[in-house]
């Protein structure tokens, strides 16, 4: 096991301005960019990493410290997002990602002490009983998923263009 | 085909600042993380890019200028960086590579017409004939090559301690 608190706060603290360095300003072209049918263009990622802010992260941890395994997790709704009329742009929604997560992380710090705190669980509608330090690695890597899934999307967009460099290009051999 | 050469510049430009705000200040336990032997962590993904500012992109658009098809391309040595010796921070690596890449980006404006030049040739060693076009699409498609790298490296690091929450997080499942 490699989580600590500290460090997964390192990375959580940082997410609002790597997202905001990568796409705030950018042409609709590489915004509204997605891998096809189905799937969301990097505007619509961070529509679902607020409602991740919203949601999902710290209540569920409020569940965790308050009700312990006594009743699941409503479950969260992964698409929305997808329902928002009408849709902010990209820059609006940068903007409410950073300060929604500015706030949960000062939550975190009041609500959760590293030496009691992480090994309490809680009930997770799928898969049952889980820790508290799961759902805060969880937070980190889901933080990466999204990162990574909007760096995917925009380079699939060049995908035709990079000519016979696509056999170097890692990032296209995904599929 | 979806290039043009502003869009291109608009990534390129980008790139430095998503890489500081994701990587600066972070703890070893994130910089040094890999996904096993023979993989790169995120420190050394920076010497990577750095290399291709010196020896790769700039350095190969103009002898597509310069020369055509005349003689191929030399080699991009994609190990180099690993040979460096002390190795430098994380933190010297970021500010080389921001430099480096400004440089570059002048020079690209300097010397790239996108009426005139996109679709003159050189030759790659491996590929043959190759389109000015098509080196520049891939210089992005590298960059977010390498992001998608650092991000998934720094995800691999809590394959564990998300415990069942793996079954839903894509970045994980890449391997």
């Amino acid at each position: 096991m490699n989580f600590h608190l500290e460090e997964a706060v390192e990375i959580l603290e940082r997410t609002p301005e790597t997202l905001n360095a990568l796409l705030s300003g950018l042409s609709p072209g590489w915004l509204e960019s997605n891998e096809g049918e189905g799937t969301w263009n990097p505007s619509q990622v961070i529509g679902h990493l607020i409602e991740g802010e919203k949601n999902d992260w710290i209540p569920r941890l409020e569940m965790i410290l308050r009700e312990g395994e006594t009743r699941p997790f409503p479950p969260f709704d992964r698409f929305a997002h997808l329902n928002e009329s009408p849709e902010r742009t990209a820059e609006e929604k940068l903007a409410e990602f950073k300060t929604l997560r500015q706030q949960s992380l000062d939550k975190l710090k009041t609500l959760v002490d590293s030496d009691t705190n992480l090994e309490q669980t809680g009930l997770h509608p799928d898969f049952g009983p889980v820790k508290l330090r799961e759902l805060l690695s969880t937070w980190v890597v889901h933080d990466f998923t999204h990162i990574t899934q909007i760096t995917r999307t925009m380079a699939e967009r060049y995908r035709d263009d990079v000519g016979p460099w696509k056999a170097y290009l890692g990032v296209l051999k995904k599929k």
